[in-house]
Formats: structure tokens, sequence, C-alpha cells
């Protein structure tokens, strides 16, 4: 007994010493799991943090495209516009523009929790600080778009208040439809967002927006003084410094990249190839848009080849995570014919006078990308097998964003014409925004040709 | 006895085998360790050089708001200093203002150690180069602050013995109290930190000190011809270029999103709590110093909105890690409102002719950007229940800097002058420093008006 | 016996535990194992996707410069060029000229697989899209620095051709000589690789490769209308906008910071010694330029400094992860000399149009850092006790690229001429590219001097 015991009991002591060893194990795989969630959870706080970097970036660049693309009389109020559009936004978007967007939802339509970020639990602060920011450079991008339609003719006090509800009402509002649940998961989900709707880094939910309410903004403004003749053919009003536009572009295209991969939020392996789709649909909207202008006009017009960048950057913000880099080439050169023709047809045909072209390459070419993803999806797309349910939603919401800011805004825009006026006086348009409301003007020393 | 010998003898087996596997985990968690150690610490240096890139930029940043706020006939001269600041900069920074800098500690008032990076062990080589990066592109913001305020009429070859002190002496000196030890950590720590004060990224260690011999020199050099009429009234002298500016303001805002969230050297989960307060701020000095503007010259000035954004990123740079984000846009707001009064104060009241500002956006600002830690750091604060004792020794610390910076600046400034002359000749001045001092022109084919 | 057998029974159960507890241990080990693989992999594809981002900027860098050096009549077509070349150069790199220069290899002359990135194996994509990208923009790096040594004389019909010849293939098979293992590894490389050849980030590869075909291309186009008197005397036709050329020179320092440290295309350690090599030699380069500038011409010269922080950038292109600080600053300081002494020879001597000195800044400096790898690589070169191997191997190398992209260069710049002509016409040179070419100016409304 005392021999059989003996042995058991060494075994029981071993069986012991194993459990003991085994439970000595268990921190090991946490701690290594701790590691992996500590080290991979810091690197999406800075991937997110850079490329929020990078779109905060953008706002030069659309401080440069507006600028160089107008006179050079009012240049110094499009780049106010700019700082204010950022300024206004980000206080906004942090006092209420976040929780209508993100917060948790009511009835698929709007958020309701975390104004001025209060409310939110203690663990989830460092992550909720850095994807406030990288959200508030969205919120502000979408405001500056406005800016650009509405250029040369805008009384600056009116434009504020257009900034106020573009950031803070209308943008966050049909961002929540499509995007509410990457802060609170499905408590925050909009109604878009249960239909599968499609729009990675937001050809709608930003690009559309913004153009739509760009052309409604120009609708209500009415043309710049000068630019229809008496029997109402369009007449060219050149930008004032094209390699300052040509830089402005470069700026946009190099926060794009902030833009599109970085709307994953997390460092991980699909950045990639989600920045190699954003710059071979740029490319592509170059060449389309260069090509159609040379057949048009018989030159390569430079004005049209700098937007086909952006149209192709704004094509492919819906799909860039979801469809192939030739399907890329594709959706982007489609982008540069379509702006091309759409200025043209906005121009000439509506006459509506939109300076920089927003509405187009915003709107239509947001528009277009948005729909690209029902026809393109690598999984789900009409060209790839996927039948056309993924096309009909896509569908719907670009109908939807179409209705909500171009109806908000022509809604906004008429309000605050027949409450303060939008547009600045007759005098003032001529002598240029930047003396009238500014009180100086943007190029001291330069001899230039009067009114301009 | 020999029963009981060999449960024994099998027991101290099973003890050396629980021993020996013991052993066996301990490399795993070293694994574990060195696994976290070597991403996160790849991860440090990542970020840490990217952030210097960020900082580095701010050169273009500087180079734009200087040249475009100042006249067409110096604006390749403004351009060729900040070139120059940034050379001369970072191989000084390299033979000895590291060293003095962060080097082996000398009665908490210089470093000793490190001329060359010689010296460094081998282990942290790597580490210290990343570093070295970091801080030279903050050294080389410290200087480059001081050539707007000299703007226009300063001798090139005496601004060159000003850069090199400022890089090599006055700045690394004086950043040494307060950040000694952040490379040898308290082998090298400085007199101030030993007290606790509080400047996360800079404010004064960087901007104020920047400012203040920005002031000094400005002083020393006298106004620039036609800046004040015979009897005593400040004439403005618009800037040249203001899309240019606009674009260096939104280059230097991009840039601080480096030179603040970076300043942890760390990827960990603060940075974008950082980025937002420091996006805040400069949002909020926007509005500030627009609507102070708005209220004092019946239009919303575009220089002075373009400085109050620099106002407020200057005023958060010290408290951008330890205040809320709310906390960040009262000091922003009030940099902004600060940066008006304080720019007219000095132009019209002391009559110095600082062309950009830069004493009162570096100087002013930074100074109350260090003074608004005791008043809001959340842990400390006087607004936040920490007594006055952190605002004691901020007040401290910012007399301290302006004694050392302007008294040091304006020694600099008095010797250069007397020993080479600090100022162009009249006739050079109203030609221009670019054809005077270097032979070419910055806007040929352009017509300008004349002695612009 | 059984005494003796029971402890050996417990014995081999202890043993039996052991090796269970150890299997136990080996998916520990793996996981950590894997936590690293994704952590730093993921980081890896980060680093590298961020340097591309800093690296595409350049193309803006590039267009400033070139523009601000070049006449305000054909500044739109300039950036015009760059906006082409991007867009040209990416679809083909796409298409070809990426499966030329990394497929595998055919006798060490070309890669042969992996058009349109077809037949990667799935489990490599991820990485392959992010290294495709990285690769695309130093391709576009190469194709933009011949459009500045062709300014403002070249048909943009013709260029086109230029361009997606030089992205599609001169500048990917000779890349394989030196870099074709850098995505299959051995299955890819090239006969210089072989040899040992020493070209880190492409001084010789991208630059000199650029800096030899703009060479070709400025002699076979003849010099601008009023580029030499008749006597054959030089003109200094000066640059129209010179802050832009400062910013862009700025924003390519800034994009370098990709292009060097990106090189590792790995998060690791190594990344800030290679950023301060590149912004020491810059820094250098600066100096040595404006000295000897400053002795040659009585002035310190604002183009040529410019162009000295781009030579001492370009000569540290292919050392700057292997040599030391100290070397840095000597190889950067040589490049800033040696740049104002080429672009002289080549103007003055060799009379070739090169208005923004890309030969010199491109061809010879790149050529000047691939030899000093040679002389000052710290393990190998011939300062550094390694003997003269390495340096023969460089001397290799710069030779083999100068005869293919000069070579080759030049037969492509001759055929083109012949079928299609390569220069604009006369007048269309004298009235500006913008309006001839592409039928709108870049400065309305300012009064510029006929023909400027």
């Amino acid at each position: 007994m005392f021999l059989r015991k003996s042995p058991n009991h060494v075994f029981r002591r071993l069986v012991t010493g194993a459990v003991v060893l085994t439970a000595a194990l268990a921190p090991t795989f946490a701690y290594a799991e701790e590691v992996e969630y500590l080290t991979q959870s810091n690197a999406n706080i800075l991937w997110t943090l850079i490329a929020a970097c990078l779109v905060m970036l953008m706002q030069a660049g659309f401080g440069c495209v507006e600028a160089g693309f107008t006179r050079a009389k009012s240049a110094g109020n499009i780049m106010m516009k700019n700082f204010l559009d950022f300024s206004v936004g980000s206080v906004i978007f942090f006092l209420f523009g976040f929780a209508l967007m993100f917060g948790l939802d009511a009835g698929g339509f709007i958020g309701t929790s975390g104004y001025g970020l209060t409310g939110v639990g203690e663990s989830d602060m460092m992550w909720t600080y850095t994807f406030w920011f990288f959200q508030s450079v969205f919120a502000a991008t979408a405001a500056t778009i406005v800016s650009g339609g509405m250029a040369e003719r805008t009384k600056f006090s009116s434009y504020i208040i257009v900034s106020i509800v573009v950031t803070g009402v209308i943008y966050p509002i049909s961002g929540h439809w499509a995007w509410g649940s990457l802060w609170l998961g499905d408590d925050g989900a909009g109604w878009l967002e249960g239909l599968g709707f499609c729009d990675f880094a937001g050809s709608s939910v930003v690009h559309s927006v913004g153009g739509w309410i760009a052309l409604a903004g120009a609708m209500v403004l009415g043309p710049r003084i000068g630019k229809y003749t008496e029997d109402g053919k369009a007449k060219a009003i050149p930008g004032h410094n094209i390699p300052l536009a040509g830089l402005g572009v470069f700026i946009l295209w190099f926060g794009w990249f902030g833009f599109n991969p970085g709307s994953t939020t997390t460092a991980d392996n699909t950045i990639g190839l989600i920045a190699m789709n954003t710059s071979l649909a740029a490319a592509a909207g170059v060449l389309g848009a260069m090509v159609v202008s040379w057949f048009r006009y018989g030159k390569p017009d430079i004005s049209m080849t700098f937007n086909g960048a952006l149209a192709g950057l704004v094509g492919i913000t819906a799909g860039c995570a979801t469809v192939t880099p030739s399907s890329s080439m594709v959706i982007g050169l489609v982008a540069g014919v379509l702006v091309v023709l759409s200025i043209e047809f906005i121009d000439k045909v509506l006459k509506i006078d939109d300076p920089v072209g927003a509405s187009s390459v915003h709107g239509v070419c947001g528009a277009w990308g948005t729909i690209a993803c029902g026809l393109f999806n690598a999984d789900g797309g009409l060209f790839f097998g996927g039948g056309a349910s993924q096309l009909g939603v896509q569908l719907l919401g670009v109908g939807t964003f179409f209705v909500w800011a171009f109806g908000g805004g022509f809604i906004l825009m008429t309000a605050v014409k027949a409450l303060f006026g939008l547009r600045a006086e007759k005098d003032e348009e001529l002598k240029g925004l930047d003396i009238a409301e500014h009180g100086s003007e943007s190029y001291n020393g330069f001899q230039l040709f009067s009114n301009e």
C-alpha cells in the first residue's frame, strides 16, 4: 500500500505540479495577447492620427485650388473662408456635430449622445479622442467644399452661418445614416448602414454632400457679375494663379492618402491596397479629363486636367477598399471624363456659376463613385457577378444624399438670403471681396489689371 | 528509509523538473517581453521620426508666412534666411547645441556631453539618432522665428551670426533648464525641471525664446524705412502675397501635429488627445482673433485671423498633454484675442516694427501658454483645484525665459551691430534685399509698383 | 525492483509530463512569434505607405521648383507635365514597368513577371500592393526630373511619349540591375546587385537616371530662344517666382524623409539614422552652395543655395544607410559645391540650356553620391579601411547608368524629334507654352512684362 501509495502520492504531486505549471502558462498567453493588444492598439491610434493630419492638410489644398482658380481680388477672402470652415467646424463638431453623427441612434435617423464628448467611459477615451480628431477633419472637408461653389460673391458674415449649419446639422445627420455605427457599434447604427450601403471613405457622405450644398449655394446666389452675356452665353473667368492651384491639387492628392486608407482607422494590412487604388484612380482621372478636354477644345486644358485628378479621387473614395486596382483605374477614368462634361453642363446648360466646379467634382463624381461600388465591388458588384442588389442600395443612397443635401442646402441658403442677405453688394463684388469684406488686398505691390 | 527515500528522490526529481520547466517558461515571458519591447520600440522610433518630419515642414510654413506678410522685394531673402536657419542650425546643433541642451548636467545650468553625438553607448545609438533629429528641427524652429521679426532690413551676413548663436547657445542652454532630462534622464536634468516646470512641447522653450529674441532684434534694428511717420504714427506695410501666407499657416498647423503630439516621443495612446487639443486651440485662436479684429477695425482682418491660428497653436503647446479639450479651446481663444492686442501694442505703443508679429505670436502667446498650464492643468492647475504652486513655477519660468532670451538676444544683437553692423544700407533696403543682398529678384516678369 | 521500478515509472511519467508541458509551451512561443509577425508586419506596411505618401508629395515640390525657376508664361505647362508624369507613370508602372523592374530575372538584365500585378500569390498581395505603391512614386520621380531640363520649349504631345518611355522602359530596366531582388529576392536579382553595388535609395537608380535623360533632352532640344547671345555667351533667364521655388525645395526636403528612410520598407530602428544623415547632408549642401556662390558672384545666390539643398539630398541618397552623420555632412557639402560648378559648366562651357539645373542636381550629384558610397561607407569604403573594391563597383555602376540613361535618352529624344518633332514652334515658345499648348494663362489679372 505504501508502495502503491507512494508513487500515487508522487503522481498526485506531479499532477499538481503540472496544473500549477499550466496555470503559470496562462499569464504567458494572456501577456502575449496583451502585448498584441497594446502594440496594435497603439498602432491603430498612431495611424488614425497620422491619417487625420493628412486630411487636415487638405484644407491647405482646397484653399490653394479655390484661390488659384478664381480671381486675385478675392483670393484672401477664399483663404479666410477655409480658415473659418475648419475653425468653426472643429468647435461645432466638438460641441454637437459628433454627437448627432455617432451618438446613440434614435430611429436610424440621428445620434443622440456624446455632446462635447461627455458621458464617454474612461477606458475608451483615448481612442475616442483620436477618432473624434479624424472625424472632425472629415466634417471640415465637407464644409470647405461648399466655399468653392460660392466663391467671389458671398457675404462673409452670412457664409459663417452657412458653414455652421453644414458642419453642425446637414453633414452629421446624413453622415449618421451611413456611418453611425463607427463609434458605438450597433448602438449607433443609422438606417442606410442597415441596408448594406457601401461608402467606405465618403464619396457620398462627405463629397456629394459638400458638392450638392455647393450647387444649391451657387444657384441661390446667382452667377458672378459678367459671367453670362446678355444673351445668356457663358464666359470663362479664368483663375489668377494656376501654379498655386496645381500645388493645391497635389496637396489634396497627398491628403487623400489619409482620407481613404485612413478610413480603416486600423493599422492593418489593407491600407496599401487602398492607397494604390486611390493613386491609380487619380492618375486615370487626370488622363480621362485631359483627353476629353483635348478632343473638345483642341488643347489639353490645365484646369480640367487638375479637376480630373480630384474627380478620380472623389470617385474612388467610396469603393477604394472593395474594388481591384484595375477597377480603380476604370472608375477614375470615368470620373475624369464625367467631370469635364458635368462642368460644361452646369456652366452652359444649367447656367449655374460654380467658379471652381465644386458641384461637378464633389457632387457628380461623388455620386458616380457611390454607384461604382454597386458595379465594381469585388464582392457584390454587378460586373463581378453580384447581381443588382448592391447597386440598388447604392442608387437609393445617392438619391437620398442628393435630396437631403441639395434640398437642405437650398432651404438653408434661401433662409439665410431672406434673413441676412447671402450675396455681397454689387460694388463690393466688383472691387473684390478682399478689400470689401476684409479691408486689405492679397497682392500688394503687384500691378493688376483693374477689377482683377 | 529506502521507501521514504525513494519518493523523496522522485519528489526531488519532480522539483527539479518543475524548476527546469519553469526555467523553460522564463524565455517565453522574456520573448513576449522582447516582442513588446521591439515592436513598441520600433513604433516609438517611427512615430518620433514622422513627427520630426512634420516639424521640419514647418520651415516651409514659416517661409511662406514670413514672405507672404512682407513685401515682394525681399521675399527671396526671407526664404534664404529660413534655409540658412535650418542648415546652419542642423550642423551647429549636431556639433554642440545638442550637447549643451541634453548632455550630462552641470549645476542645473548646462549640458556637457554628447558633442557630435560622440561618447554615446552602442545600444542607445539608434534611439539617439532619432531623438537628435526630432530635437534638431525644434532648434531650427526657434531660430526661424527670429527671422520674421527682423525681416526686410537685416544684413544677411550678420544674420548668419545671429542664427548660429541662437541655435548654438541661447536656445540649447535655456532648453536644458526645462528639458535637460529627456535624453539621459536624471543625469541631464536642468534646474527648472526640478521645480516641476510644465512646458510639454515648448510654448516657452521654443516659442517664447524665439519670440523674445525676435523682439530684441526688431528693437535693435529699428523700424523699416517708412514704417512710422515723422510724428511717430505707425503705418501698415501690407504683405505682398496673402494666399501664400495662408498656405503657410495651414502648413504650420499641420506641422504642429508633429510638434505637440510628437513630443511624447512615444507611440502611446495619448497622442490623439494631444492632437485634438492642438486643433481645437488653433480653431479657437482663429475665432478669437477674427472677432476681436472685427470689433476693432469693423471688418474681419485676414492677417490677424491667420495669426490667430498660430497664436492658438503656440498657446496650447505647453499644456497640450495636460489640459482637457474644453480648456484647450479657452486657452486658444484667449491667445487669439491676446495676439491682436499685443501686435497693436508693440506696433503702436512700443513702436517696435515686427513685420510679421513674431514677438506677439511666439513671445506673448508662448508666455500665455506657459502660464495657462498653471491655471488649466487637469492635475495641479489653479482652476482645477490645484492651488497656486504650479502657477508660481510657471510664472518663474516665464520670467526666466524672458530675461534670458530677450536679454541674451539684446546683447547678441547689440554686439553684432557694433562689430559688423546689423542693418542693411538704406538704399539696399529701398531697393529690396533680394536684389541688394542676393543679386536677383523674386518675381521676374511681373510688373510691380516701384519699391515693392 | 519494484521500488526501483516505481520511481522509474514515476520518472517516466514525469518525463512524459515534461514533454506534454513543453508541447504546451510551443504554441505560446508560436503565438508570441505570430504577434511579433503581425504587429511588425503591419508596422512595415504602415511605414512603407507613409513613406510613399511623402515621396508622392515630392511631385508638388518638383512642380513648384520647376515652375518657380522658369518664366511665368510657361508655369502652367510645367505643372501639367508634372501631373502627366505622375499619372501616365502610375498607369504604365502598373501595367508593365513594375514587372520589368522587379519580376523574375532574365539574365540579370530584365524582370519578366508581374504585369498588372497578375500571377502574385494571395499571401503576398497585401505587401505587394504597398510595395508597388512605394515603387510607383519612385518611378514618377525619375520621370519628373526630366521635365525640368526640358522646360519652356518642349511640345506637350511629344513630351507624353518621352514620359511613357522613361517610366515604362528606361527607368525600370536599369532599376532592375540594382534593385531587382527587392520583391522576389534572389529570383529577381539583377547583375549589378550581384557585384555588391550600393545605392540604398537611388542616387543612381532614380536621380542620375532622371538627370542624364534630362541632359539628353536639353541637348537634343537646344537652348531656349534668347538663352545664348550671337557670340555664344550664356544669359541668365531668371525664374518668375522664387518663394514658390523655395517652398518647393522645402517640400522636396520633407518628401526625402520618405524617399531615404522609407527605402528600408521596414519599420526598423535604422530609420532615424537615415533621416538624420539625410537632413545633415541637405544642410551641408545648402552651406556648400551658398559659400561657393558667394565667392564666385560676390553675393549668396538664392537659386544656387536652393539647388544646394537638393544637391545634398541627392548626394546622400545612395549612402544614407551606410555612412555616419559626419560623413553625410562631407558628402552633402561636396554635393553643394559640385552643383554650382556643374551648373556653370553645363551652362557656359557645354552650352546646354538646362533651365532648372536638373542634370547637375540629379545627374552629377547622383553620380557623386554613388561614388561617395565607395569612399565613405562605414563598412567597405576606401576612407574607412575597406580598400578600393567597393569604389570600383560604384564607378562601374555610375558609368553604366550614364551610358544607359544618357544614351537611351539621347536615342529616345532623337527618335521622337524625327518622328513627331520634340520642340514647340518658335512663336509658341515666345508666347509661352501656357497659351500656346493649353489655351490659358497662369497669372490672369497680373500685369506681366511682354514675353514673360
